[in-house]
């Protein structure tokens, strides 16, 4: 297994992903999001928090047009039907065509064969980033080459960077596993973030919250999604980190991560960053 | 364009304001809302802390039956597909039928064809009020009108008004355009409406929220939509104004709001009111 | 009518919820959600707040694998619609099936003809529980014996004790009627819960929100669903008492009551319980 150079606040890592919030702020780049119900008021307001424009639109009969006016596109399979993963799939193909961004959460991938194969389809359309935990990353790559290793809820991120590796290899993008550690990989290259706190687990829908600043993130930073993915996941995790500070439980840790995220500053972002090359 | 006075709290609207908010606290009118999956738990919320009483009801199998039992209908094509829009049209059709007032948010009208030729079917269908914002009601005024003017979603509401005194008379309904300073006219008389606080934009929906509000309003002012609209943006402005007093970002501004909008009193409302005659 | 003993906090009940929510926190039962959309965000925060994995499935092309990898089941008929309610029997089909527990939500039953066809059509697949309010539970009785007795949504929940009983016996499950004093019987013994307070009806979802807490304590507490359900009713009713101590509305209650439920401690729990056997 690979082994962790200590975390630090690289200053580098810092400015960039603050260039990279003001860049998002000033843009406020319209991210088209084919979602889970559960997650539609928390990722909506977690991009309003950092200054980018969300969009709920899934009808496939406006998906061609309303694709083309977006800056990226967020897709994510949590309480997927057959009509849904097919405006996905439309939308996908679109960005696609028009060299737009996307990014797909897999939720639940594994649980059922249907979710599986939706979710393999989707990967075939070229996701820019893949975004699940340890399980679906695993879920992913097993479904993908056949492979009959199990699948352990609680497999720890680090076990699953191979898989990481293997799945941005395979589908020609860059992957992300969320845990306590964040692993960010193209195949080759992999950062680790290490922002956050743990409770965020007890919310719902923060990880598909921060799939979609990744896409925000995507769109301000063509060329370079395994940076624009680890400073989505920096910049979420820090707010979480000052949002938990004044937090009684989950609930208020929602409400002050949002509210820190809206008021992030130079400062707390290049203080408490912790990008690192592994 | 048309100058504004300065505005000032009327004491005459602020005591009307307040008398319509106790009428909706007393008779908690039922308010059936077709609308945007983004928006139904703020929504839902905002209805039940003004004292009103929600119901997200879209079946066509139960749609006759239940908006009939219904005080006011609110019809959001925020998140459309064809099966909701031909719930939205059942309902519509039936509360006209009944009498009853129904309002409609045309969200993101003019970003796709099929958004657009569905809210001017909807629009057919003779909503008491039509409340967006002055990108939304200059696309649905162009849709109408064959005008081929731009939308620019950065137009200010007051430039809008113009577009709004025409919808208005064109669809024969009070308008309201939301902004800096809401503007709510029938085509000859012009209200405008200047509270509420800027930072509303960074939390979803809360145009949303506001419009089924006042859905709750027209249902205790039978017959004088213009000041029922006014009195519904005035009182949601005041509870985002009193909210945002300990608020530290869009996330505690949406709690402080709603539990201000739950114990919202006479003497705020008086005293902080800013409706004029325009 | 039965009169009440006075409410204490028995010792023994105390003792007894406590351990059911230590069985929740260890074990973390994944609960199937086929509910409303108003509710999804609530529910699966109530959920991970008490410790449980909350899994929002709708789609019948993975209900029967999925329903197999849960512990228990919650369905809401809130914002039903023909497919969702055909997935929902899939699902409860299937719950029965394995033996796992599975409660229903008869939001609004009575109101539409639709609505309580739909419900006791569920009801016929043997619900673990129903937890409705009066006026539901009072309605389903209604609609199940042809009695032609109005419904009065302002029924107090004492008042229908009867009808609890009777639907108990009828579909041979434990019925809730939430109120000011929760009731819950299996047609012979009855518990009477009145922790909570007043202010949760001022917001959404609370009542779906805690019928899936009672799925979730179902599945830790076989064979036993009259205490586990007084159970999750008690808890959720103690972490709105100390979540409302620090509230200003029914927004913050809504924050405070998560974070309560989410650190709620034994001491808590055996001082504040009021379950009795009336």
């Amino acid at each position: 297994m690979t082994s962790f150079r200590e975390f630090r606040g690289g200053e580098a890592w810092g400015n960039e992903a603050w260039k990279a919030m003001c860049r998002v702020r000033e843009s406020q780049p319209l991210v088209q999001c084919i979602t889970n119900f559960v997650s539609m008021d928390i990722m909506a307001n977690t991009l309003l928090a950092a200054g980018a424009s969300p969009a709920m639109v899934h009808a496939v009969e406006e998906i061609t047009e309303f694709t083309a006016l977006s800056n990226a596109l967020c897709i994510n399979i949590g309480t997927l039907s057959p009509n849904w993963i097919f405006s996905m799939k439309v939308a996908a193909t679109r960005a696609n065509e028009l060299n737009k961004p996307w990014v797909l959460d897999p939720v639940g991938v594994g649980a059922t064969r249907f979710r599986t194969e939706k979710c393999i389809e989707l990967i075939h359309l070229k996701p820019t980033v893949i975004r699940g935990n340890a399980s679906e990353i695993m879920a992913v790559v097993g479904a993908s080459t056949g492979s009959t290793k199990g699948v352990d809820s609680t497999q720890a991120s680090t076990d699953a960077l191979e898989a990481a590796k293997e799945l941005a290899r395979l589908a020609q993008c860059v992957v992300v596993v969320s845990g306590a550690v964040d692993l960010v990989t193209d195949g080759k290259r992999v950062l680790g973030v290490s922002n956050g706190v743990a409770l965020l687990q007890r919310i719902t829908a923060t990880g598909c919250a921060v799939t979609s600043l990744i896409a925000a993130f995507l769109s301000v930073n063509p060329g370079r999604p395994l940076e624009a993915a680890a400073f989505a996941l920096a910049l979420f995790g820090i707010a979480a980190e000052i949002g938990n500070e004044r937090a009684n439980g989950p609930a208020s840790l929602r409400v002050n991560m949002l509210d820190a995220l809206h008021s992030l500053d130079e400062a707390s972002v290049t203080s408490r960053i912790r990008i690192a090359q592994i």
